[in-house]
């Protein structure tokens, strides 16, 4: 929607695939080349470098310079962001609300149980 | 890349856009209509629906039953798998790591100052 997304748009777009989210994860373990990193995949040189200008467009990895054995490290700046952003959310995930949506349940069941009662005296008033 | 994508995949995708996030930042606020969702927005109904779409497929929203007044929700499940998957990442960016990246940079540093030497020597024996 935007023609520049912000940084959190983009680390988000670059973790939206799980190929991508592995190499990050083989990274963990150190630098590694394209070779490395494609060895698990079923999966071309090309395809894996496209992966690869992703996940450095987002600034997850980065790249040697040697024109030959570009070695990938892994960088976990973004990563920080995301953590930092989903930080917000935590006490929505931590009981507190499943509580109140407990307790809102149980509002609307009290409320439809005087319902059923205020139509059964309703009916039993005209019955008389 | 997949046909089905996984869990993951499909939070981080629908996380990648501004409007999205901040749909749900209103929502930790409390429920809210589509109405109320458009109005910081300056953006079409059929737009916001789009979005509240990708963020319900997501697990991201929950929407009221009533076909006129369909209340979105916040559901924050798939934020705690995110926050999971990044708290792993943690120590990359929490200082260790950048140390790692200033020793090499001092061996580098080191590795270039001693060959300046070496090659000034070998000048030096060329003179003589």
């Amino acid at each position: 929607m935007n023609a520049r997304p912000d940084t959190l748009s983009t680390t988000f777009a670059a973790l939206a695939d799980p190929t991508r989210r592995a190499i990050l994860a083989r990274l963990t373990r150190g630098p590694a080349t394209v070779t490395e990193l494609a060895a698990p995949f079923a999966m071309s040189g090309p395809a894996v470098s496209k992966h690869l200008r992703v996940l450095e467009h987002a600034g997850l990895i980065a790249r040697g310079r040697e024109a030959q054995w570009r070695p990938c490290q892994l960088r976990a700046g973004p990563l920080r962001e995301v953590a930092d952003w989903t930080a917000a959310y935590r006490r929505f995930w931590e009981g507190s609300f499943d509580r109140l949506d407990m307790y809102l349940g149980e509002l609307q069941a009290k409320r439809r149980k005087t319902t059923g009662k205020e139509q059964r005296n309703a009916r039993r008033k005209k019955q008389r």
